[in-house]
């Protein structure tokens, strides 16, 4: 039966079901107090205030991030503990100085001793220590330090000789590429044990090392053991996708996120639905053409969200979406005329996200009037 | 030799070589002249009034749009003469007589009864005919009548029931497939024969046809007749990319759109170069991937724009790029200390535009202070 609150939207757009992200919250924020470690949630995925606020522990942190404009847009609504999770740019220490100054404790991260380096000099010449992490690499995935890697020890103490050396982290992004809850929790023990080995290095060489970060989704959820670690985090699971179902760290039930688009067209011998959101609405997001299941730019739900079957989103222009049965499912297309409204699951949270200006919220309470939560993007 | 200009600048952030896109839009321009067609560039690419100020043969149009609101933004920029070239939903209709009455001349395009009928119906209501072009198919990409379906002369005689029945229109979206300047002609022809029948047909049963429209970058280019055809439509000539120098509709040279980006790390073994643009920036697009010579994420420049030979981005992050060398290229890795500014030369300009807020502008005279000329998005 058609909502008239979605009716009224303009379309594509995109809709958040707060329901849905209220449960991912709670799962992983039980989860990681079981373990006993502190839960940083990666704001990179929402990108908004009114997310950050319903996802952070205190309210005000602690919290992750990729980009200095997310730190910025952050603490200026409040939020007071923030680590700037990709490795430091000299040219932007300013902006990391200033934020600090204005009350917010934000940390970054780095993997080499010209980093250090130039972390140091800045913190001294600002006479204002700057804590860093040094990244830890766990999985061969894209930046860090081995923790058996001697340079670990000398940007250790290139850090302390004139910023703050505030501990380690790492990210097993690999674990993405794998299924299933033993192989996550086996990256889930390869990041502990890479971080714990490298604090342990550290400290012995004399060395502070209070933080013992971790953390990606898919190893969040299936750590099971993180003794020797302080925190973890994790950023898409606020509202998971399609990507994170396809290697069983959620369910498609789980994601709150779609995209609500309207029927356009039709090309009945080619056995095609065009809608109206392509690539600018779904992103150019295939991170489920390399899985079991290529789930092409989305699945196919109607206006209540509920999956129509066999159904993909099969092709994607810039304003245009193709919709077809799914090669081998046997399905058939069904018959939604023109004006139909449908919803479609994106591949990827943070890409699909990042397309769109604003959050149609659905909220918990049946009934409710939507809301609209502004997100936010560039650097 | 660096730019101070340019080392202002905080990365990633999007660049715009202002002398580079004159050009383009020269080219284009004079041989649509020659053709004896108008011009209604595709402001789709651009979302940027300046852009389009310097695009439009008249500076208020003709013009092509995707969305109702470039629509709208470019009405409110001045624009008079828009066609928005996506299926028109029913719904959207309100939006467009609202244009319309505004005194933008807005056109929208169908290719089903389903649709005409809503036009023809909406006009009514309205007491104002909304012009309508059919959406003929030349290719078998996406929407659009076959010139012999018999549907076409329904749709015209419903359209001129109460709308307004303003021409054919085609786009051999199949034409970004192939490549080399014999090719795309023939896809031109291909567009023209389709809307030359197409008018043929609806004049042959008494209907009015006054605008016959074909285009697509490759085929504006490349067309050497367009008899009966009265214009012609193109976008991504006007900053062009990768996918279309992979084809032949361009050089690398051409190419005026490109991300600024800062080295912020090493993976010396494994003979990587880690930047701080990621698919954020840079966009998921991989329209390369298909072709010849995949780009990767994108050709890597120094600051000045120069190629670097035999280095792409070969893996992208949301704010993590990954620099190469190309298997097979025989180049070496760079000497790229942290810090460094590069320049990345997009797979798809409009699709890399789309992630930037802004276009940073370097004039095309020399040593002028940059420009900023902001870039919209949303419906």
């Amino acid at each position: 039966m058609p909502d008239p609150r979605l009716s009224a939207l303009p379309t594509p757009c995109l809709l958040l079901d707060e329901a849905k992200m209220t449960r991912n919250i709670g799962r992983l924020a039980a989860h990681a107090a079981g373990l006993g470690v502190a839960l940083r949630p990666h704001l990179k995925t929402a990108k908004s205030p009114e997310v950050a606020r319903r996802l952070l522990t205190r309210g005000d942190g602690p919290a992750t991030v990729s980009t200095l404009a997310e730190a910025e847009a952050f603490a200026g609504a409040g939020v007071r503990d923030i680590l700037y999770a990709v490795g430091i740019a000299p040219a932007k220490l300013d902006r990391v100085l200033a934020l600090r100054k204005g009350g917010c404790d934000l940390s970054v991260i780095l993997d080499s001793a010209a980093q250090a380096k130039a972390v140091a000099e800045a913190s001294r010449r600002a006479g204002h220590p700057i804590p860093a992490l040094i990244e830890i690499d766990s999985d061969g995935h894209r930046g860090g330090l081995s923790p058996d890697d001697p340079a670990l020890i000398e940007v250790g103490r290139l850090l302390a000789g004139g910023a703050e050396l505030r501990g380690v982290m790492t990210h097993a992004g690999e674990s993405y590429g794998v299924s299933g809850r033993d192989a996550h929790a086996a990256f889930a023990e390869r990041e502990r044990a890479a971080v714990v080995a490298a604090a342990a290095a550290l400290r012995a060489a004399g060395l502070p090392c209070p933080v013992v970060s971790v953390g990606s989704t898919p190893t969040a959820h299936a750590a099971r053991d993180l003794s020797g670690v302080t925190e973890m985090r994790a950023g898409v699971y606020v509202f998971f996708d399609l990507v994170m179902a396809g290697i069983g760290a959620c369910t498609t039930d789980d994601i709150a996120l779609s995209v609500l688009t309207t029927v356009i067209g039709h090309q009945a011998a080619r056995g095609w639905v065009l809608i109206d959101a392509g690539w600018m609405a779904l992103s150019r997001d295939r991170g489920t053409a390399a899985q079991a299941v290529d789930q092409g730019y989305g699945l196919v739900c109607d206006e209540t969200g509920a999956i129509l079957p066999g159904l993909v989103v099969a092709q994607a222009n810039q304003e245009h979406g193709i919709i077809a049965v799914r090669p081998g499912s046997g399905a058939a297309l069904p018959d939604v005329p023109l004006g139909t409204r449908l919803r479609i699951l994106p591949n990827h949270a943070c890409a699909t996200g990042a397309q769109h200006g604003v959050y149609h919220v659905i909220p918990t309470a049946a009934g409710a009037p939507l809301m609209e939560w502004p997100r936010f993007g560039g650097w």
